[in-house]
């Protein structure tokens, strides 16, 4: 039996673009680079997001200094034997290993201007964890006292649009983009010719048209593509929607872990590596299965971590202020994170080495109710089983210890602690109570 | 030893209204009902909901007559020995079992203009599912072919608040009330003197006041109230801020099951029932535990299905008519329950009966990614194992059977059937390209 | 809706003996004692295994004085409408509940010629621990420092056997016996009318040649009978092969929790309730899924302890003395058990603690290699989760801390310390080798 | 950050024989071969255990001829810095991956004379089952219609015992054999000169002391060695206890999948492959844990099929012929086996196919009861998701397909049908019981 096949070859040292294989925009105009038969086994090279801009390093400038316009790069597209418009792609998401001269990735915290969950309440300066992989956990030297195995994952996989698909992408984004001129950070994130690539050679005015057309990669859609689901991982099966012959299928933005919500943005553990996939092919199955987006099946072999502390959200009063808002399930989901934090910051870690924990690790967020006006809830569980130290609320308290910090900024300059300055403002009104 | 006490006893065939240890407001004026040791095991009688306005019948017109100015009547208050304020409450839920003479709940959709997650777009007319109780399983003659076991769980627990506390929740609600003038519905509830119910004999200028200062019982607050979050079930210890001496604990809303979200808004299988409860009390467990807000360990005993066939939902199109939502995972929510209930109806089941199921089952939801602009992804998880057939995405796709129909109206009127408006624009869409 | 019949009632605090519905004999001459509709919701009041004997105190005199003639005390036969030999008997268990009056159990361990897995190298003096329902849990003062939720399963569920299959049990049991004349204790126990009780009205000729023939209620056999599976628990589903009209099942020895094995004998924890079951009929389903004993599906609500501390246990040198058994399972289970126990009085339990708690609580045993000679290796797990307190091997090692002991015979008589023994002898031999 | 170290090397497609680093004896003499620090993350390559006699091959000739006195060749030893005698090696098993070229492993029937757990009763003939790897996943062409995640672990790993252990290994297993004189097959296997061998440049002296003394590597010890356990797998942790200097750590015999027991004695997916590892020492941990033999913690990423169609057996009637045996649970767990295989016969399965199927796959088995005389009770269990189709016992009975056959010897000799045999029994004592 010989070795599974390689469809994309990449060298995760070398900058993406350049490379053959690669592509980082949504078109039916991008011809299939590689094909494989039904059931065939096969491998696909993948770069991490930013194209190798993040270095294994003890600072954050270059989470600072990153160039946003060149992500993603993915590899593909691959063209399946037999697949046709309407038909269901069953993709096998058979495992996914790094490269073994880069058996690390990280997390990072934006620049308030790149955004992220928290990026105005914190006021974020750049910030990033190294994850040492071992095997299938990972450790940290930026978050020490932690270890997890990993729900890794493609954060991007989809199938190619039709012509028809593509331009009703960008007619409905255009359309918001309209109607919220001047918007910062961007709703929406239309084609742009600048950075586009593809790793064929193709004719200029095909080129030049995908690159005029062509959807970005920001946001998960009808195809997949950026769904960034910690549970479409190594074990699960999914069903996508087939548009064009062949299926055209893109994948990238490999992710070894990630919470759900991945809530400062470059929050997965962000790494490159080999992805083995498998597809085969329902016909008619976009009907069959009534497939609007894809569904899937996640994995038996998702890390299992059954005891979850779990925090509680409301939508009220993120900033000590006593504000209400009405039925915000962002805001409930903040303020389950902020407890969350406040939680971590009583074992000892800091704000940045919390929210990059919370952004990294195998959290599970619900939404727990949505109908009970005004207050939206929702939860956060955190596996006490990931900590090499006891940390359930026993009745003698939480013990703090010294977890030094996460990589910063050279300058040394920190987010703003929205935490401490909420207990502040509470010690303050109670005291105020009190006179 | 002796049976456990039951520190309040109600009769679920009886009107709430009347009965004794039943409240429907909070404040600090209520004293407490009961009392009990920390570590004592005692049980609570509870009403359902409605306090008994849903009959074991098979049409809807009690739900379309519901009077919702009732809700909620719950049991308490009860005082634990040596709470006092900034301790922390320790509630281990030990069980919850209907009464042997009520051994159903049942799940509804409201009228359109009484709510629910999808009120306005299935222009909701009221349907409702019965559910026996066969132990710790639910079936339903008006849902045939599934059959699931309870995440069986009190939808209201809560501490009750302080003077300050009550004062700070009523201000900022009537904020928000104030900034929504006319609003329809409500954006949140007022106190409101009509229909504030204690079962006690309380001097008549304490009621009067609590009738006019109480806050009312609909949403989540920093005590708990109501939560309804299905994981904090029978088997889980939950960690509550105390605020008065005592903690004077309340309870009720039963549900013996419901999906993450209960998005029908009646939408859990609601009970009336007995519920174990034992109560410690960890001493400034507020700042140990930096508790805000309740923190929970979920239970060893929630029902595992551990297969989930998910479907993904991004923030786009719910009308068919390829509208864009920046980044609102409701709708990325609302669309992903979409897609299930169009995998449902493929099934043969009708629309009324999946938005019930999947209010009722016990589905996941997770938000699976809020950084990717435009579209926020939600998923929603169905666990085939609770289908008394296989109902997984085969390549010979699905068998369609007859289910029947839910409890509909006596005049018969229908909800909205979105999904086939839906469909029927695809296929005008299609007609219309090829010509 | 009514409430769910109770097809056997019974008093839990008087002698099972004269109580009707019960029966301690498995013949196809007793009558059915009650018929149910099949997919009727039914409870049956059942009796602890020893009728009543054992007592919530603080010695272990009860059992040490144990009169074990009497057991099992079984409610039954129920018969099932519609079922005949060759059919399978599909049974749901609903639910199990103790008593109001009796929210208690018990767990033994019996005088060494009782019985039990450790009887004689430990030279057994009767022990008990007394455990308290806290609804799905359980904790006991005799235990400190655990509580568990409990994998809640009758012992006993079987069908009654025909004429011919009934002769065949007592043929080959008898084989046995006659083939060990004079063994103690008993290899197999053939049927004896002292004891032999049937709670109905029977003609002299037939209750006597019930006591003459019936078999035993001890072993489990082809039509499930005492299995002493603690997965066939609330919430599972079993298919028992039927072989007279009616199937006539009978059920008993119920169990609040019970590890793999059972190992102390009167292992489980012992108790008194009311099952909740519902019965269905495959016709011919003997046959169709080739049923030559019970087969079931485990529950879904089993509680899932998945963190697992491990002990491995090989076939050698139970005794410290060097001894090598043949691919003895047994003697496998035996010294992984050891190992469990060495590891609990680490912390602080006695002997008799650690013995009744890895009998009692949800530990797995699994048969791990019984290929590889000489050594059969058998693993046993605990998991750290029902402790109070971290008990997880860390590098600082473990703390010891004062549990106080169990319920011991009032002449205070102990078991032989086996542990202690083995670990006098080795520190006696590595002296001997310093020498 | 450099690649993690390899530091056995090896090549899979070559003979084990020759090669540098690899062992196949237990030795105190047998020198380090590397030397790794604490907590460095380190690769081992392993031989699959037959050193590459078994081909990617459709007949089963390589099985029937294979020579069993090469086994097992081991990778090692491995010196861990800073661990001494008394020590605790934690030994995290990070990951397994097969060789890029050798994507599959198998699973044999060995001849009747080659032992295995139905050796006799089948009067086995040589049978293999080749199975693919795709990724995390096992698939087979000589078993069509399963697939399952690999729980995938070292058969062996275990440290170097001191001169005082092997020693009394060897006194202990000798005499067993002694008391066994010309037992077929052997009891034991003691101290064997053929064949031993270990890769690395030795005085001759040493190395033939070591072939003459050293412990040959069959069964589990104290050491660790041969468990054969399925959950010591890629994620899980043990703690070893330590006997020399350096701790000196083997490991082989690595397994893709297997379930409890491995009865078919083959019946693991025997591969070759690369693990990852990572030490750290307990200083004191024999004593700080009371480590007789290896303690661990399950990996939270084995597969989870939580859904178990599981079989009862007792110990009775293995052959038809109404035996009984007195408490043995080898026997019980072969009923239950053969339960399991009469039920996946129904299903259109060979018994070759089926007895392979549930020696290699995720099946799990516990020891269920062994206090109720005469019959213990084993229990198997088999997980329907690893099914491409719905196998569960429905009230219309199994459905009956083709899945053709396994690998067999070319002659197309075959093994004994004992269901089919014990199935014309029953029926030819039913036809002379109506008579």
């Amino acid at each position: 039996m010989a070795p599974h096949r390689t469809v994309i070859s990449i060298d995760p040292l070398k900058p993406a673009k350049g490379q053959a294989g690669t592509m980082n925009r949504w078109s039916h105009l991008i011809p299939a680079f590689a094909k494989v038969a039904q059931g065939e086994v096969f491998k696909v090279g993948c770069h991490e997001w930013t194209g190798g801009q993040i270095k294994n390093s003890d600072d954050a400038d270059d989470i600072r200094d990153v160039d946003l316009t060149q992500i993603h790069y993915l590899s593909g597209p691959v063209a399946v034997e037999g697949a046709e418009a309407g038909d269901a792609l069953v993709v096998d998401i058979l495992d996914i290993q790094p490269y073994d001269e880069m058996p690390w990735g990280y997390t990072g915290i934006f620049e308030e201007k790149d955004g992220g969950l928290f990026a105005t309440e914190f006021k974020t300066k750049a910030s990033k964890a190294i994850w040492d992989f071992e095997g299938r956990f990972a450790t940290s030297r930026h978050i020490p006292g932690v270890r997890f195995a990993g729900l890794t994952h493609p954060g991007i996989l989809g199938t190619a649009p039709s012509a028809e698909l593509l331009a009703e992408w960008n007619r409905r984004e255009q359309a918001l983009i309209d109607a919220h001129p001047g918007c910062s950070p961007a709703v929406a994130l239309g084609p742009e010719p600048k950075g586009a690539y593809v790793g064929q050679d193709l004719p200029a005015d095909v080129m030049e048209r995908i690159a005029r057309e062509g959807a970005r990669t920001i946001p998960g859609r009808e195809h997949g593509g950026n769904c960034d689901i910690k549970n479409l991982s190594i074990g699960s099966r999914a069903w996508l929607p087939v548009f064009v012959e062949g299926a055209n299928l893109a994948v990238g933005d490999l992710h070894f872990s990630q919470g759900d919500v991945q809530q400062s943005f470059c929050g997965a553990i962000e790494q490159a590596g080999i992805i083995t996939l498998k597809c085969t092919v329902v016909k008619g199955g976009v009907d069959k299965f009534a497939l609007k987006q894809p569904i899937f099946l996640p994995s038996p072999i998702d890390p299992l971590y059954t005891q979850q502390l779990t925090f509680e959200g409301i939508s009220v009063d993120l900033h000590g202020d006593g504000s209400q808002k009405s039925m915000c399930a962002t805001t409930a989901y903040k303020q389950a994170s902020l407890n969350a934090i406040a939680y971590l910051k009583k074992l000892g870690y800091t704000l940045e080495q919390a929210y990059l924990l919370l952004s990294a690790a195998p959290v599970e967020s619900h939404v727990a109710a949505l109908v009970d006006v005004p207050n939206a809830m929702v939860t956060m569980s955190l596996p006490p089983a990931i900590f090499d130290r006891d940390i359930m609320p026993r009745p003698e308290g939480l013990e703090k210890r010294d977890y030094g910090q996460c990589a910063l900024r050279s300058d040394g300059q920190r987010s703003f602690d929205l935490i401490e300055d909420n207990e502040r403002k509470a010690r303050e009104a109670e005291a105020g109570k009190k006179q």
